[in-house]
């Protein structure tokens, strides 16, 4: 059932460039020296992947052993180390792009621990951990309580919603390119719009007293 | 040696909610938003089993796998969103609770890693890593030092002995049903009996100077 | 390829004794229990190892299946909580010794990623992780964002030295216990050499303005 997925190489090297950014901005603003901004552009590119694999026994995972997605996440490092001033004017942008490495990553997150045979509850669950893990071990690096957990801004409810509907189309045999793109798309709209109204996440329920 | 254990999966949804519910609590103390407050329960609940799978090559974890554990995981976060005044009121019964999955996750912790052949040694860390595992990464999600590490209750001392225990019933060819529950036990009173007595650990030794 | 080591079992332990310091001066200062500190020097001292470990899917790793290992962790927990005054004063001397953990760390790391097949980008990535992964759990368990990411000491560019040439000695079929040494030591110098004329990695670039 598993289908050629053309979309991935790329694309996921753009997810990857992107979290990346968000873990170079984290320790620019922190005053990290060039090698923690380094690793913390590869944790928040590619921690939410390490995770993964190590929870699916994909061993050694892609975050250690894929020489071009380390290189593409040092790049991001190093980007935001000459030209962060720029870059934060450029906030905007990355916001809308770290949509797309969201959307990408919990889509493909799922179709991974699918394809190693995890079986759905997990695989889900590892997509979901794909797409937020690595703003987590960026917040947690840089001495942060993980954002994604109090922002009230929906980030992880489109991945929960993208990993499930992968799973979904998976089960029923119904996963192709298109309906892949389709999962991808879903994901990312949802992320979007919920940036563009505020929308949020309530908090603790105040009516229980 | 290994015997059917039926005290297990009843027993171990119940310790999976107190440690959730813990984690919730944690949560909400925080302000976290809905997802953050499952996201707690969850990493609280099922933490440690997720660590110790980890570590013995259980992949994927129960953490991850199991839908009725993570369901009452989730159930427990939810539970803590509504209820917290009430459920922070009650808060000496579940002292009591987690007491009683302190002792069960140690015990029943050490026997997955005895029976998937991971050796004494190893058996017994995973067994007390599966008991304060939980609280450790809900307090790492949460911006604090982990309190198992410097509150001076003895909290983590009867999760080794239960641990020790355990190995020692393996290696000695009488682990059965009842010794299993002794174990349990063993842990339980050690906990509560530590509770009630507010016996604590010592801190950095202050004579060598 | 793979030379015998002779070298590697005593050292070993030395590193994770001094490791262990680091992690039981840690938990002093934090006035961790007893039991916190001991856990501080087993996670400074075998964390880097059992991420390692993890990573290349050596389970259970040697840091909770060996207990001659672990005896030695504890014992540098129980020996700083003790004599914690005075081995403050001899920092000098543990900051040296710690430097040669450094060194055998990354370059014992790597080799045993090389050995489990794990390739060389990946050797290299758990190499330098097995050399400075410890300190950075030690870090997060005391709640400090970790210092190698922000101190701008070299502390990790020696370990990516270190751990390169290795993985080179290897691919080029040169290793031999001789050249083994010949990397820790470059791994050691290096880091005594920036640690006298106090070197630093630069902090975030001041002149994209």
């Amino acid at each position: 059932m598993a289908p050629d997925l053309p979309l991935q190489p790329l694309t996921e090297l753009v997810g990857v460039f992107v979290g990346g950014l968000s873990g170079g901005l984290a320790a620019v603003r922190k005053q990290f020296d060039i090698f923690g901004i380094v690793v913390l552009a590869w944790a928040a590119g590619l921690g939410g992947g390490l995770i993964r694999d190590v929870l699916v026994g994909a061993v050694p995972p892609v975050g250690v052993a894929r020489w071009e997605f380390i290189v593409t996440a040092f790049a991001a490092g190093i980007a935001m180390y000459f030209f962060h001033p720029r870059l934060e004017r450029a906030r905007r942008v990355i916001a809308v792009l770290d949509a797309g490495a969201l959307a990408l990553f919990s889509v493909v997150g799922t179709l991974k621990g699918l394809e190693l045979g995890a079986g759905a509850t997990a695989s889900v669950c590892v997509g979901v951990i794909t797409g937020v893990g690595g703003g987590v071990l960026r917040d947690l690096l840089t001495g942060e309580v993980p954002v994604v957990l109090h922002h009230r801004q929906l980030y992880a409810i489109p991945a929960v919603v993208g990993a499930s509907l992968t799973a979904v189309l998976w089960s029923t045999g119904t996963l192709t390119l298109l309906t892949e793109l389709l999962a991808v798309a879903v994901v990312f709209v949802l992320r979007v719009v919920a940036m563009r109204l505020h929308l949020s996440a309530p908090g603790p329920w105040r009516g229980g007293h």
